[in-house]
């Protein structure tokens, strides 16, 4: 099975896709853009939003539903925002179909045309903050601090599965704020919210930092973002947190009396991360054999294989440990089906990314030992019966932290700094990855620099030192060094 | 704050609307027909789906996703489905807004129109099938155990929150099976699954049955439904389960290779409950001060109000509790908000149905009690403290089954069976409820009835006994009961 993947080195693109649906993760579908996300995939999505929505309500958000479709007089009320979204909305025009006069099957009934065009979600700031004029009026209703699961849409015209798809699964968080600073600070806790589950659930290293005026969020005042390295050496934009200052208040009129009963405009954020973290989370594992997934999001951590068949004594020893392994919170597939053999097995589990395999055997059983396989590694160990449960345990934990160790020792070797354009243009295309340089500050340098190299401002990393120094680019005075990468 | 809400007696709708606005679960939208499902009633929506979500697991399914948006085409291939969904359509026909050249803000740009309509999911046979269609090749591909959570659009007209809205939230769960038999029991496994969650969990009562066949599912060879009695005497159906024969197999070309090596199409069934289940929750438990919520799906199941404020003393004990409850898988909130008094509270917290109300004043506390107060029977005692952790579990468990005792008194004191057209009208318009009556099986004498009377057959019972009768309308033979009842 495993060969039957591209390798990275031959073509990444396709291994990409080719682990993506021989994995069964997903796949295309009939409607242009548009994908089905197949149960293994949707696992794997379900335990990022359970892990996800067990820390946002941890500091303090709760979830509600706001509609699907949006008025499109509320899309123009935000200059900016309805410039970035305009190009690419799905536009409802009609409610009702009817049988074809002519005989043409079923047509759209010209009749049923909708005074007010509606557009399917790109995201809910419009329709949120419409809503929240109802909700707040004093200080006292204040932080209002909502998330919502959905799925959106954006006409995308070239697409990858989970990385760029017309129709989406995120969630979109949409927070109100007396003040400023306090919206500020949101945006920033939600940032840090992101770059955890990255980090400690995906094992995938990110660098906090803030985006460039040209690549901010369309109606953000600022936009902060997780950006991740992908193994051919492009970067991932993996999550944002916008703050929104007053705009959206603005265009939808949402005041508060403060508490010194004073009429004042709404203070906003909104935070998204999206089923594009299932594409960071293939291309920062895997690798020539398929899939590797990280144990805390594993929808199977363990997997029993009989060798070559099950047995009274192999059965035995595969419940034992499922049960001990279940105690612990740990899922565990016995696959004990005649129909296939072993090599099938040990092919498929490895294509599926499951952490550990443990192969039974008769005479590994007489010796009171059975063999466990590393996913990461590819390491295989004979272990004694009596520690088995302990070993799987450890083992998952080892893999947990050697994937994040892997991914973040090929991440800092990816960030390469730079004195001049030269050097730029040469770590970009020999090395790949992020290159930091001074940067001017300015839009025209940085699209610049992307008409020539494919680059982009990725972020000003949050934890940058302050310094002086002379642009990569224009060569003119520059107080800052930003990170750009050629990016998805 | 309960003084606000319309009576049960004076105008039961207005008493619902009054309910789901006033303790905060759903309110209109911008968008017509569409709700906002607020924090509160979107907890208890989490708290459904999670226990539904658990119970398909346990029973074998597993969760996928699939596109929002159906080709038209797609619709059309199945004529029964069509011509139940094509009246109710949200019809997407273009992707891409403009500026107007002409200076009328943004609008529909022309060139962007789609080659096909696309639909917006009014439920997802059809995308499903189509996709099956490559999944399934071979006897060893089936069941397919298929669940998607997802929302889904109808273009009602006269919407009401939650019963009936132009977009809802629902799971549906499609299968495909080798045999007939198998989907049958498959379809009969999630209508227990359904019976069981009403029942144990929101502890209202249902009637399981099959559909007429005027009733059916557009697509369907066998509707089975749970039918749920709403206390102004009409009838909710709660969720339904489709065995659907081979019609979308057919229409979509799935056949697969039987175990004897022959090409044969699959089976189907689906099955689904959505957001509606909300409003039959509210209806049937709530009375005139507000809402009134089943412990099991319960977003608080204690509120700890101090008497007048808080106190050291107070704040000791209300830790204490939490801490205890916590523990044993409930959730506390102790209002310590000194902005507000205890009456104001005590009515919020009535008004939002929180099972249990424990107040804590100084002079109880001398005593070594506080006062609990149990929202279903709204009767208030002394608990000694070093018993109060039990007593409040107790409670819960206590008012989870005065709760579906209480309504299922109720909803038994209102089937009744009828022996003519006379006693048919009258018990429907004197006493309301369910009305169990011979029918002789046509679809002529359903709707007449249904003219007559606006009672509909909700469901043949599937525990009838066979007995052989006249029809109470037709007056001709008939060897079955149905039950009839206005519903919503």
């Amino acid at each position: 099975m495993s060969k039957e993947i591209t390798s990275r080195e031959e073509n990444y693109s396709a291994w990409y896709t080719d682990i993506v649906l021989k994995a069964g993760l997903a796949e295309h579908s009939a409607v242009k853009g548009c994908m089905v996300i197949k149960p293994y995939g949707y696992a794997i999505w379900e335990k990022m939003r359970d892990q996800l929505d067990l820390m946002f309500k941890e500091t303090g958000h709760v979830n509600a539903y706001f509609p699907l479709l949006i008025p499109k007089s509320f899309l123009s009320k935000e200059a900016q925002h309805v410039d970035g979204f305009a190009k690419e909305c799905a536009v409802v025009t009609h409610h009702r179909l009817m049988n074809d006069p002519n005989g043409n099957g079923v047509v759209v009934d010209p009749d049923a045309k909708l005074e007010e065009e509606l557009i399917i979600r790109p995201t809910s700031e419009t329709i949120i903050w419409n809503t929240y004029r109802d909700w707040i009026k004093s200080y006292r209703d204040l932080p209002l601090l909502i998330n919502q699961w959905a799925n959106v849409m954006r006409w995308e015209m070239r697409t990858r599965l989970f990385l760029r798809t017309a129709e989406f699964l995120w969630q979109e968080g949409h927070t109100a704020h007396a003040t400023a600073e306090e919206a500020i600070a949101e945006s920033r806790t939600m940032l840090d919210v992101y770059a955890e589950f990255a980090e400690n659930f995906m094992a995938m290293p990110v660098i906090k930092g803030v985006k460039s005026e040209n690549e901010r969020f369309a109606g953000a005042i600022d936009t902060y973002t997780i950006e991740a390295l992908m193994q051919d050496g492009k970067a991932l934009q993996a999550g944002t947190s916008h703050f929104l200052g007053q705009n959206f208040a603005k265009a939808f009129d949402v005041r508060f009396l403060n508490d010194k009963n004073t009429d004042e405009y709404v203070w906003a954020t909104s935070w998204g991360v999206s089923t594009r973290l299932i594409g960071g989370l293939i291309m920062t594992h895997s690798d020539d054999h398929g899939l590797v997934l990280p144990p805390k999001l594993a929808p199977i951590h363990a997997v029993i294989v009989p060798i070559p068949k099950a047995s009274a004594e192999i059965d035995d020893v595969a419940n034992n440990l499922t049960a001990q392994l279940k105690q612990k919170g740990f899922t565990v597939k016995y696959d004990n089906d005649e129909k296939r053999r072993p090599g099938f097995k040990f092919a498929e589990y490895e294509m599926k990314g499951v952490p550990i395999r443990i192969g039974i055997g008769a005479r590994d059983l007489a010796n009171g030992e059975v063999e466990m396989a590393r996913r990461d590694t590819l390491e295989k160990s004979q272990v004694k019966l009596d520690h088995l449960a302990q070993t799987v345990e450890e083992t998952l934990e080892a893999i947990q932290q050697n994937l994040y160790a892997r991914s973040k020792a090929y991440r800092d070797h990816h960030i390469t700094d730079v004195r001049n354009f030269d050097e730029f243009k040469e770590v970009l295309t020999q090395k790949g990855g992020f290159v930091r340089a001074f940067w001017d500050g300015t839009t025209e340098t940085e699209e610049k620099i992307k008409e020539m190299t494919k680059a982009t401002i990725r972020c000003i990393p949050l934890d940058s030192k302050e310094e002086e120094g002379v642009c990569v680019y224009s060569g003119k005075k520059a107080n800052q060094k930003a990170l750009f990468a050629i990016a998805y």
